[in-house]
């Protein structure tokens, strides 16, 4: 357990809306996402966090995979028939439940934001918002392990990591 | 505070470790850090999980700022003069402490790894690794805000951030 002090910590800042109420369906990625719209509520008193960030194209969400199922150290997942490691994924059944999806930013209105190419489930617990900075984001990468000749266009999830009701 | 169930706790699953043990002289970003070299000391239970891993150029690392000051809802960033809300820019002293880096894996043996381009501070608790996959991590983006014109490059951190002893 983290050490529970107030430093450490973790409380949702706000809740991610998506039109996705169960994982069957929902796009396994932003960029698989279709431009689909959802709206983030954030709590009243974050709102003054947001300043300036009007000013960006697209926005990193950072949110808690609240209906992942129990933690499993091999998955396996959507886009291949064969296991691997949970951190060589990105399957929801993870230690820790820390989803990063980067979302198109639409508009801001008060502690609204409206936002596409979402790929959580409606209700998400939002952690944290960064601003999405191709300086900082985009890295020369030839070498992308069990990705490569995978393609996540269009893909969607299955129930497979999503908590049991 | 967050849901206090075994579902929704973080909990380190290792230590980062790097040459950097102040603020002051530590990379603001990975794209920043100039191959600075560091290495992840998983906890034993989690090494299955590493599994495929090997075949990616470059992993997320998710990890908690242990070290930053009390959260701030407005910041002037390392990089600009002007204030910022705190979603806007990528600075450690968030609501919720939890950083994004993309490093390069130089290798794995076991449960330790090493990677490069590290711009955390040594004995950082590790929260999550993901493979960096370009196609659900490069977007093209045009409006970057307040970035707009500004270099990282080189670009070293202050004690602006930092928790005082």
């Amino acid at each position: 357990m983290f050490r529970p002090n107030q430093q450490n910590i973790i409380q949702p800042i706000g809740t991610i809306h998506t039109p996705f109420t169960e994982a069957a369906g929902t796009p396994i990625q932003s960029s698989a996402a279709n431009g689909a719209e959802g709206t983030i509520e954030l709590l009243a008193e974050f709102e003054p966090g947001l300043k300036s960030l009007e000013g960006f194209d697209r926005i990193w969400l950072i949110y808690w995979f609240h209906r992942a199922s129990e933690p499993q150290l091999m998955v396996q997942p959507y886009l291949d028939t064969s296991e691997h490691g949970i951190f060589a994924t990105r399957s929801p059944a993870r230690p820790n439940k820390i989803g990063i999806s980067a979302v198109r930013l639409l508009g801001i209105e008060g502690k609204r934001l409206r936002v596409a190419d979402v790929d959580m489930l409606d209700g998400t617990p939002l952690l944290d918002i960064k601003p999405y900075v191709p300086a900082f984001d985009h890295f020369p990468t030839t070498r992308v392990g069990w990705f490569q000749s995978k393609s996540a266009a269009g893909a969607v999830a299955d129930a497979r990591f999503e908590q049991k009701k």
